[in-house]
């Protein structure tokens, strides 16, 4: 796997520059604001969205500038999540990435506004940025992009973790939770990483469709896994919260040993999906084998 | 004005009508989030960004199905930027259009998140639904939109506002602030009107850019001269706040008279620059007109 190390620290360092351009420059007014922006998304996070958006666009001949603006999107909504889920109201939480959260780091004022401001920018870059070579294939990526993140996807998500605490809820119930939750951002990943490049046809959209809600949920699993196993220095961020919390998981629900045999099965059925692609989905095959086996 | 009235009655019941169709079905799920977005958006409101969206729109004879997609869109995100500036660590309001503010009615990590999704699903809305001719134009569409809410715009200009309060700033700063907090979105709903209709020339697009700018500002120092006169009764929200709040407003920088006056010079240049545009710009003059004259 070296070979995907290497390959994985580039996109990180890619994606780090990206971002870093993308953003508005330090300094600018409202600087306290911009500063806000930048210090919530640069300078950490495992990249997991942008390496899933790049290794998709492979699949499609990508062109990288596409996959570059596509993924520092999805990425600043990702970051913009984060800062309000450590948010007092909502998580509250006071470190992540081993670092200060965000409304730790500045107030809570300017930690709301610069999530905020991150969900308008990511919409702004997908719809400034040329990503298609059709205009009305560019909305259509919009559209899926934004219902990932609204009340049917990830804030929808958010929405039913915080209903779910202290509540016996089934394991259907947890899967359909982190679908939204994790799972809809980690879908239009992979899918604007794939409509950047070349048209694919339906079924092969759909094949890159199923390993992404595979992956999606298998990321989750693994980070209750982590959740139960680890610790706070290793994983940069306050650990059995969630069990503290009282918030359901897959081990709470399972039990340890078969969350692991589940995220495994997972990780099988996301590289079955990509059967009928070439060597192009190498990159995704490995990635996901990289979510599965990750120790933080 | 009887018959700008009746107009402005119809516009209203009108944006209900679209936004209740628009928005997420009562008690689906999750429904308290779902719940929360409909609260803070239906039955209420002045609906001035609508009725700006619909007049800009007779300017350019653009469909009515995709003003009134266009015009709840905006308005979806006047909601969310009222939902997040009550919040107890923005404005800490507990009263908005006559009822309880959304965190009070629900719960704070709710009201959160139903701006969150509110953001979203505006955005995804100006994304599904055809506005223009050309997809390409759509994308600018977008594009203009999403700026006017992020840190360039409407939430970097509430981020300016809490800088602001107890220090002391001049017009022109003061002036830069509002052009943003509630400038952008106001520019936003005129221009995204005129772009739903047959394309408009450079200048004529410059003219409405010009009428809503200085609208825009009138609206502001208006809000500014009632928060001082009025009562809260007939306004609707605690009146008084950003005195109490040593916020800088037009009153006191400029005096009660002095406000005023400007309020009308503005109303002023804001009909000086529609002096091109023949009779399908009259709703634009009696908006502008409603805005400077309005008690509440």
């Amino acid at each position: 796997m070296t070979d995907f190390q290497d390959w994985a620290r580039l996109v990180a360092i890619t994606m780090e520059q990206t971002l870093s351009s993308l953003l508005p420059t330090s300094g600018s007014n409202p600087q306290r604001l911009h500063d806000a922006m930048r210090y919530a998304t640069l300078g950490g996070g495992k990249r997991v969205r942008p390496m899933l958006t790049f290794a998709a666009g492979l699949v499609a001949d990508a062109d990288i500038d596409r996959i570059k603006v596509a993924s520092a999107a999805v990425e600043m909504i990702h970051a913009y999540s984060l800062i309000h889920d450590d948010l007092p109201c909502m998580d509250d939480d006071v470190l992540r990435r081993g670092r200060p959260t965000c409304h730790i780091e500045f107030d809570e004022a300017t930690a709301l506004l610069a999530g905020d401001s991150l969900q308008a920018l990511a919409f702004e870059l997908v719809s400034t940025h040329k990503l298609s070579d059709s205009a009305a294939a560019q909305l259509k990526m919009i559209q899926i992009f934004t219902r990932a993140c609204g009340s049917h996807g990830m804030a929808g998500g958010q929405a039913i973790d915080l209903a779910n605490v202290g509540i016996a809820i089934t394991l259907p119930e947890l899967e359909f939770m982190h679908m939204q939750k994790t799972g809809a951002l980690i879908r239009a990943a992979v899918l604007l990483g794939a409509q950047c490049g070349q048209p694919l046809n339906e079924q092969a959209m759909q094949h890159l469709d199923r390993y992404a809600k595979c992956i999606g949920l298998a990321f989750q699993v693994v980070d209750d896994v982590l959740d139960c196993e680890s610790n706070t220095e290793k994983l940069g961020k306050t650990v059995g919260k969630d069990q503290d919390a009282n918030k359901p998981t897959y081990v709470s629900l399972m039990g340890l040993a078969p969350a692991k045999q589940f995220a495994n099965d997972l990780l099988n059925d996301a590289l079955d999906s990509l059967n009928s692609f070439d060597a192009k989905a190498d990159r995704l095959r490995q990635l996901a084998e990289f979510i599965v086996s990750r120790e933080h």
